[in-house]
């Protein structure tokens, strides 16, 4: 297996883990575009939003879940945030693991990239 | 009710509806910032994440998996695509009605917004 993301969630490497439950695992956004970016990916292997099954409902819910619980640890709840799926190219997908972004800490503009 | 989201949820105001399901509405961005700008909303009003409960996760999926469907339909899975939600001011959140926003035709930039 030569994804990265599954090998983090296998703790086969290393990553700055900020949370993980039964469905996700959470961690600081190596590039980070905010005071706070940190990715939220599911355990499970699903390599783009194409490849989501209506099965997969539960688990897309969970990841935003584990994103509202850590806007909420990060202090930043309030005041907001902003959370980015991408997809393919155009998207701007560059790990092809499915991965929720959640920033925060500035202010974000309008349109979103 | 004074929710705008709500109102075309019961179609008492017009929208350009794409898609609806037991879950969630689907209708244009009267403000596209790109050649596809869809918003996905649950039926249910949730006011922002922050209100989100551990029972709405199959909502929250639903309305992802919606985007998927849509991004099929309008022709972009395949280019790609991004998804964004926003929470209050920081975020950018201007209608406190939960809603995804699925943009597509045109390359997204870094970091998003």
């Amino acid at each position: 297996m030569s994804c990265v993301f599954c090998q983090i969630v296998k703790k086969e490497i290393d990553a700055a883990v900020v949370y993980t439950d039964e469905w996700v695992v959470a961690f600081k956004d190596i590039h980070p575009q905010a005071s706070t970016h940190v990715l939220i990916v599911p355990k499970k292997h699903i390599s783009t939003l194409n490849q989501l099954q209506d099965a997969d409902a539960e688990i897309v819910g969970r990841m935003v879940l584990a994103a509202q619980k850590l806007a909420g640890e990060f202090g930043i709840a309030q005041d907001g945030y902003r959370l980015v799926m991408n997809c393919n190219s155009d998207g701007g997908q560059t790990v092809f693991h499915l991965h929720l972004h959640l920033l925060g800490g500035r202010r974000f503009h309008w349109p979103p990239g």
